[in-house]
């Protein structure tokens, strides 16, 4: 077993290196957009590697890719597992990348030890998971499962005049086909879906014992892209504060008011996350002119579906009060909905029984970002997720991940795996 | 009289006419950088318009440009008037350009009324004095009067990768030159400096009977350019409130703050105003990822210097008071002063009564806005202002100047000149 674990540690070790040397951003970190050059290089590069592993290989409309070791018993539904590829710009090497290098380490393992479990195994990379190139999350996971609407293709990238439409098109995907409302697979095929993550928060890497962790329930979210606070502009030294309406100023009254609202929501035991991630004035705006102008992103994230829309219409009500006092309004884009979603106790109990059987000791937590599984999860595929300690945080250029955390977690999915059909037994 | 009213009025619309036809900027209002390629494209046309009315003309190091009619005794100090031809970006086309074509209107009259001044009557087109394309204002007249360093040399322009210096150098100025300590003329043989200029706030526009201002003083500034506040950049859904570090929710709070006290200092009757009117996250920022940075610019205003120190003491301990709640950090970058002016009494004197042989009525107001009068008053120079009314504010494509207030504002500065030796007599 020790051989084994290093071979596949080495596997692994290669695999992330290889592929970071080719998502390089110029300036900083990783930078991998989804239906981008880098992430089109990536499927390729797996591509490769299935053939090395001779697994099968299927794409579906949407680009995502899907590489299966047959089971002893094709008739069944599958063991699913993986995550996405693509990045935030300037961001870290592992956020999605590691869920698919583990469940790819794992089908290196099942050749290794050459075990063919009874039913089918399959590793999914998906298209574009993250929200930050054209402001919509889960872009593969919702069109493989018919759920995308021409509203999310018509978005436009974060600094170019493209849409995702544009992009999609671009990649070699038609976009009517991505638009089907039927899914690219059958559901029902699918028994068990577990993806591998890296935590994005500090909670795994403040514990010595605990690296690893089975997820309780994944974070629904509200977020708007682009929403504006429009004021006058005028000359800075020549307006008088009462003349004025300053739109800098009047955003923070607002992120002032939403700050003290959200202390008081957690210290009454809500669930909440907020964060107004991009926040620009205009263009034109200059040292020397009271700005008119402010865009800002707005993301609020909860288990509680209840707590997001009380929360929403609260800043809603906040902006109006703000609006009314300061001569500035509020224009708000499309509401972009995530929902929270539960994580299957039977398949969860099953990953912290593998975890055992491995000796290897986990934590139950709650997961704050949302997921591809949490997509699938919604739709009624029994999902869980594994996750691994990560320093630095996620979604910036610094994100880190030891590898010997990285092969703990890939043991648990590994032993998951050859155990599903045991214990389901 | 009448007549002379019509041709002068004609003259003024001819020039503003033919110098917005190139200064249009390509998406919305009026752009000439100072030392970029439209604002020369003003002086060669101003140029063009001196050689027609007879003028001297004369160019100094910095690329100032002095227009003057001869008076009847050369050995006097001239009667100066002038303001700047450059714009902010996407500004409105009269701010700076409606002294100069004043100014030009004025010298015109005099040659139509074969009208020769018993002492020179020149009219100064200062270079760059707008500061929101490289961070510092009044360059041109700084330069005239020896006051640059090589630090404002080397501030970048807004958004290209060049420095101040660079660009004087590509508009053909030896930047050794720009830098030297004297006077590029001699600031003795100035005997009055009236800058006229729209006024860029509402008062003037409110008003029914005053559409004219004789400026009783002008408020100095602080300003910092670009200053950061430095958090840590995460994950929007994984980071609970408690392990964050966020730059916008910091902002917001010092923007709270400092909006407060703004509004104690003003009731008890402190003269301020205080702006940051660019309000940035970094370019990799985006909806699902904590802020880690800001970058802003701070503007404060005031007619005293005790007011402008106290309240950016004020904002740099408040910073320091919530680097330490929140774990962020603030930088913050060379701090450019410009001081308060007073205008000369007499000459202030002068042109009201000028205005009231001219038989239009005026109003008595302080300057909100910094000019280049104040740069030589602050020299010694008896220097005033005359003020028009302005509609939609300045520094924005909206700023509009009713000619009709213009050419009464022309007229105060005509009748000034022509009746300057008979009053000081």
């Amino acid at each position: 077993m020790q051989q084994l674990r290093y071979g596949a540690y080495d596997f692994a070790k290669k695999v992330f290196d290889e592929i970071r040397d080719f998502s390089r951003d110029p300036v900083i970190g990783i930078s991998r957009q989804g239906y981008g050059p880098i992430e089109q290089k990536v499927h390729d590069y797996l591509k490769e590697r299935a053939k090395e592993l001779d697994l099968e290989v299927k794409i579906d409309r949407a680009g995502n890719l899907f590489l299966t070791l047959p089971g002893l018993d094709r008739t069944l539904p599958c063991y699913m597992t993986g995550s996405h590829a693509d990045s935030v710009p300037q961001g870290g090497h592992y956020d999605g990348l590691a869920g698919v290098v583990a469940g790819l380490t794992t089908l290196y393992w099942l050749r290794q030890t050459k075990t063919q479990p009874k039913r089918d195994v399959t590793l999914v990379v998906f298209r574009m998971e993250e929200s930050s190139w054209f402001g919509k999350a889960y872009v593969g996971s919702l069109a493989m499962t018919g759920q995308l609407v021409p509203e999310d293709l018509a978005l436009k990238h974060r600094n170019k005049d493209q849409t995702l439409a544009e992009a999609m098109t671009e990649a070699g995907f038609d976009t009517n086909e991505i638009l089907r409302k039927d899914c690219s697979i059958d559901l029902k095929r699918i028994a068990a879906f577990t993806e591998l993550h890296i935590e994005q928060g500090p909670t795994l890497d403040s514990k010595k014992k605990e690296r690893v962790g089975i997820v309780t329930g994944i974070r629904g979210n509200f977020r708007h892209k682009e929403c504006r606070c429009i004021g006058v502009t005028a000359h800075s030294g020549a307006v008088n504060k009462e003349f004025r309406h300053d739109a800098v100023m009047a955003m923070g009254n607002l992120l002032y008011r939403m700050d003290k609202h959200w202390d008081e929501w957690l210290a009454r035991g809500e669930d909440l996350v907020f964060t107004m991630g991009v926040f620009k004035t205009s263009s034109s705006s200059a040292i020397a002119i009271i700005p008119g102008e402010v865009s800002f992103s707005i993301d609020i994230r909860s288990l509680s579906r209840d707590t997001l829309n009380r929360f929403h219409a609260l800043l809603e009500a906040e902006c109006a009060v703000i609006a009314a006092d300061r001569g500035v309004r509020f224009e708000f884009d499309r509401l972009l909905i995530c929902e929270e979603a539960n994580v299957d106790p039977d398949l969860s109990q099953h990953l912290v029984n593998a975890a055992s059987k491995a000796e290897i000791p986990v934590l139950q937590i709650p997961s704050g970002a949302g997921h591809d599984s949490a997509v699938l999860g919604n739709l009624g595929v029994p999902v869980t997720m594994i996750f691994v300690a990560n320093q630095d945080g996620s979604h910036n250029p610094h994100e880190k991940m030891k590898l010997e955390d990285f092969m703990l977690g890939t043991e648990v999915l590994f032993t998951s795996i050859v155990t599903y059909d045991d214990l389901n037994a």
